[in-house]
């Protein structure tokens, strides 16, 4: 007998995770025989556990379509970490509760490193409690910090999106100096990892033309050597720009961000690492600076993603189904890279043992010997990955995208689950 | 005798800008037999008294063409402000020496209410001095504040970014907004008008099914209705967005985002309207919220212009030429309206006083009844203006932007000018 399967999206969303749920969608579709109706849950796990799901199966095709150019995700999704099974089996066994009330028997969790996690838990669960569930990761992060792949589809689109807006701010920035502003601080994600930040050395060619310093986690924050970079930059230019990961921390491990201030009105002031290195721009060196927190901004850009980046993210959905349609689980499929240029990649698959809890940071030998910058190494590394347009449809002037019709699934369960 | 021609850049850049560049170049080039060679003032009316000019008469066609795609200021802008000629006269004294010494007489100035104001005051001063100079101003303004003309050039690509980026940052908000960020705030510029902001109305369909809140520097900020509103939204839909003005006050006229804080170190903190806002959100409701900051990115955005703004910009600066061809002096091109739907419009002239010093605010009748938003007069106002796409092309994943090779005029004067 056919049995059915679940698709989630998990943690933070990405502008082509909703291309991995189109490919799920549309591959179940392409395989009717094998596999019964796909349902999503809503809000990632969290609708797996309080029985919220979505049938996907009346989805028209134009809108399933329509969700390869459409950001954030679709289906909802969440930051919900399960417990260790080891130490709590509710949540899991609930999983199964719910999974076997709707004959369930494919999990497809869309994710990064602790949705990875969650991912094998589950099917290890499965298996010890001998219900039988193909559970397959399908790897999403704009902070490609997972191991094993190449990259991490979301990050491609994250890294163009960096790299074209420091360029174009940059253009802004030398056009105004001569009376104006000297200094732009661009201020870019990656709590834990530089890799975002790193994409804003493509913005300029080989060797760079363009003054720009990159402050990276990595890299611990050394006001003094930053400042004279900047004063020097200037100097020799007439202005500077920064990017600076949310990351960056000084050499005592505090954030930049976490300056701790308040204001006029007794509020706790927000950090920011850009208004920070402003903050030491200004008051060390006097010059005049303009600063841009891109946030949600940078991961919910459609309208200028990678087309390699987007097509990563539809061959891992569709290739997470054809693992599942040939019996693997508690796998997830990645890509590897075969060439730098031109790129040439393929999709292979890993264990979801080595993708889990691995936080991949960027390597010393992608940071330039001064810390400011990315090395060659990193250049080829990154090149590839924001290559190729692929533009939403537009109507009136605005991007058409998509809003699905859902379905909820009617509850087969008499209990309520308490998160 | 044919005379030579000055065009220069002032004040803030934009992303359409060089279009009206390319478009004075090539309308001089085209009229060869009427106007001598085109001359660029570096940094806006600076190059002019500085004696620093640069000759667009080697540019290659390819590389003015493709002004058109390139943001930024191709030949540097200022922020610099003439004195009142009838108290100083020696800035318009230095630019009359220095047009005569390269026989100029035709000078384009591109920029805003400021800038309309400089070129009037040269055109009475020539007049005045019987120097026979044609002065033609080419209006531009992200801020969409100059009177006469139904929108100013660069305005148009800002609306396209802010609701574009609006619309995008609220999907990847609402698939977040269970367990996560429930509030995204977005500052967005405009220190004295709200024409920036309003765009973001245009995020979401009529009538709007997406709760997002505009805040205008035309509304006093009333915190207690404003976090009314917020919490009722997110209560209701179980997120907000908010798009804020740099320039929102408060009932007493003072900024928001000047909260005069200091952090850690002593520095003086970077208000920002934005993180003001947040930090009421967050101390009152304590709703977790996340906040961008789009400053020079907004207007540098040249991947994502409207197409509309870019024509008229173009436009715009083909007419000065042909306006000074014409014989004219004192005047503007201006945009006049002939229809909403489907948008209809002519370039008209305009006499510089009506464009000089004059801010126009978004009227009463564009704001919707509670404040927090857009009436549909405004919308039917901004809907045509953000229409059409005209990306660039891209090379390796990055815009393929142009970088002018320009080469420096010899001088011709002894003494050097100070400013």
């Amino acid at each position: 007998m056919k049995r059915n399967a679940v698709y989630a999206q998990s943690g933070g969303v990405t502008a082509v995770i909703n291309a991995s749920a189109a490919a799920v969608i549309e591959t179940v579709r392409q395989n009717r025989a094998a596999i019964g109706a796909l349902y999503a849950a809503r809000n990632g796990i969290i609708g797996a556990l309080t029985e919220d799901l979505l049938d996907t199966t009346p989805l028209p095709a134009t809108d399933v379509a329509a969700l390869r150019h459409t950001p954030g995700g679709a289906f909802g999704s969440c930051r919900y970490k399960l417990p260790d099974p080891a130490q709590d089996e509710r949540h899991y066994r609930r999983l199964l509760q719910v999974f076997e009330a709707h004959d369930v028997g494919y999990f497809f969790y869309n994710g990064g490193g602790d949705s990875m996690d969650t991912a094998l838990k589950l099917a290890q669960y499965a298996q010890q409690a001998a219900y039988p569930l193909q559970v397959i990761g399908i790897p999403k992060t704009v902070d490609n910090d997972l191991p094993v792949t190449d990259c991490c589809p979301g990050f491609g689109s994250v890294a163009k999106y960096v790299a074209v807006s420091i360029h174009e701010a940059t253009l802004d920035l030398a056009a105004m100096a001569s009376t104006s502003t000297q200094v732009f601080v661009f201020e870019v994600m990656g709590r834990h990892a530089g890799w975002i930040a790193a994409a804003g050395g493509l913005a300029f060619g080989t060797p760079p033309d363009t003054p720009l310093l990159i402050l990276l986690p990595e890299v611990p924050f050394d006001a003094e050597r930053f400042l004279g970079r900047v004063a020097e930059a200037v100097s020799r230019f007439g202005y500077c720009s920064v990017v600076v990961s949310e990351g960056v921390r000084d050499a005592q491990g505090r954030f930049l961000a976490d300056a701790g201030t308040v204001d006029a009105f007794g509020h706790r002031q927000l950090g920011g690492a850009g208004p920070a290195v402003v903050a030491h721009i200004r008051d060390r060196l006097g010059f005049k600076t303009h600063w841009a927190v891109a946030d949600y901004l940078q991961r919910s850009a459609r309208h200028l993603v990678s087309a390699t980046d987007l097509a990563q993210a539809y061959a891992l959905g569709r290739s997470a189904v054809q693992m599942a349609l040939a019996g693997d689980s508690g796998l997830a499929p990645v890509i590897r890279r075969l060439d730098d240029a031109p790129y040439r990649w393929q999709v292979v698959s890993a264990p979801l043992q080595a993708l889990a809890n691995v936080e991949r940071h960027l390597p010393a030998e992608y940071i330039s010997a001064d810390g400011f910058g990315i090395s060659d190494a990193c250049r080829r590394y990154l090149e590839p990955l924001i290559v190729g347009e692929a533009p939403p449809p537009y109507r009136d002037g605005l991007p058409d995208y998509v809003r699905l019709s859902t379905v909820p699934l009617s509850r087969r369960l008499a209990d309520t689950f308490t998160l």
